[in-house]
């Protein structure tokens, strides 16, 4: 007669199993272009990349400034649209302050003050993340919306998509957040 | 001598079920009556609602907004908050850009674009989002703050509640943003 | 022959179990300084707290300004941030709101109406937080960058820390927030 082997089914196994299968993942909704917020984004985005996590960004409105090549100018044909390009150009450099900003003096001050203290602008964040492999999504109907063309994004987008492919990230998310 | 069945205990198995079992649920808080922001909170809200996950929006402070009846105005006694009602007053259909209002123009020029793109603005939205089932609930504390009746808000509200009906629910939740 | 006992492991059971097991906590970074987002954050955090929750408050940007001793300068050298110090001086009870502020009358009146109410304001808020065991964290990065020092800060601060603190805690929230 053989014996059995007891099976391990104490919850605390379970649970252990189920902490170590769980994906650990980071999803970030980026809305605003400010520089402060998308500093946030990023001191977020690649500590947790660089403690195993996986992380994802999902570029909309005025977040999608930030992924756009420096000085580019939209080409969509109508008017409307050709100018929120334009209103909105720059990329990653020139993100203003949310706060402090006066025309440009808060924001210069800022960037002084990182400088100084060798802190990474907005612009080498982004490199770093990349380089960490955290993955950059671009928000196709907000795109659409602002006349933002692809040629006109820098190329470390690592894809075009919608709210579906967000929620579908998001839900296996362990920290989620709208910034 | 009868043999007993295997259980089956893999901790992929009991992963999968909790997957199946893991209420798959998002809730947003929407502070702000910036039309960018609501328009973000919408089509997460909704994306979600059509791929069968329970959705629950909660509007506070200015996101009340979204919720007025279009031109009603507080009927409460003291003029500080009917005030705050006045400024406040307009509903869905008038909410502004975060950014690039200039005074209504830009905010016109956005809503000319999305008729154009065929979009739906933050009413159409709403209209999507309580067909697909999003409960959409007020924040009573604010709406006394800010003077805001419930006879002045519009009939598709679910529920009227405070903060622990907002955290019993966001704490079985799998995406919760604040927005 | 002994006679084996069947384990229990219906998926409900494990299920329930881990419900049990999993640690209800609330995150909130705070990188906002108005009133109304603090508000927001502060009421979200007490409420939490009340229902036995573990909450943790990570203070950051114009959010560090809420931990401020009332009327408290800056006293590092450089004339850089010593400037951010004092435009960001004040502490909890001197927080704009985000809309409607109006030079300062807007938020007056939001304050009286709060008096009347008997609401309790921010700094109300924030002595309830620390009775019921919330943890308020300052992000040492952008103390730096802001020019803010230990010295200038309240008692009721538990930790001074960064990012992978944030990140430790957050993975095992059931709620996180970025206000």
């Amino acid at each position: 007669m053989t014996t059995l082997p007891t099976p391990n089914i104490a919850p605390e196994n379970v649970l252990n199993n189920l902490r170590e299968t769980k994906p650990e993942s980071v999803t970030i909704v980026c809305l605003s272009g400010d520089m402060d917020k998308a500093m946030a984004a990023f001191i977020i985005a690649t500590g947790a990349a660089s403690m195993g996590m996986r992380v994802t960004m999902f570029f909309t409105f005025w977040g999608l400034n930030m992924l756009r090549r420096k000085g580019s100018t939209s080409n969509v044909k109508d008017w409307l649209r050709r100018l929120f390009g334009l209103l909105n150009r720059g990329g990653a450099d020139t993100l203003p302050l949310s706060k402090f900003h006066f025309l440009g003096a808060g924001t210069a001050m800022m960037k002084k003050v990182m400088k100084q203290s060798k802190m990474p602008g907005i612009p080498e964040l982004m490199d770093i993340a990349q380089d960490l492999g955290v993955r950059f999504i671009a928000c196709t109907t907000t795109m659409g919306l602002l006349g933002i063309t692809k040629d006109t994004l820098i190329d470390s987008v690592d894809q075009y998509a919608g709210v579906a492919t967000y929620l579908s990230e998001a839900k296996n998310g362990s920290v989620n957040l709208f910034i």
